[in-house]
């Protein structure tokens, strides 16, 4: 069997996304956000956001899926995190 | 001034392993990683070695330095978890 460079990228896109997802759920479920980084989630949503223009520019779909879903799931933590470090001195 | 889509990917990869940084000197130091999911991290470590594999075939040198540096790091702490999983049935 061979397996296309494309599925690889795929794979890669589920694994890495979905390692993401529970800490997502329960920072959008509980809006604790104390053990959270500001810094750590800031450099990271801005990362995920440069793979996502890069993605686009290379026109590679694994880098663009994997990097939208991420986006989404990281802005809304940051989003959390900075609404609590202005309103709850956090 | 033009940005090329080769630096996009380099800054990307700069802001994305950089926010990995922490966590991953914080658990080589302390060696405590209690708080940890091995779930999470046996996803991530897989998914970054795919999105490496997948870096080589595509010759995308950002996604391989990128995916290079993140898999040491997250290897590392994973190694560490397993370690503690057996010996300390964390």
């Amino acid at each position: 069997m061979q397996i296309s460079p494309e599925s690889i990228g795929y794979m890669a896109a589920v694994l890495t996304t979905s390692s993401f997802l529970p800490q997502a759920i329960m920072t959008i479920k509980t809006k604790d956000t104390e053990s959270l980084s500001l810094g750590m989630y800031s450099a990271f949503t801005s990362g995920v956001l440069l793979w996502l223009i890069y993605g686009i520019y290379i026109e590679d779909k694994a880098i663009v899926c994997a990097n939208s879903i991420t986006l989404v799931l990281s802005a809304s933590i940051l989003s959390v995190k900075i609404f609590n470090t202005i309103f709850k001195n956090e």
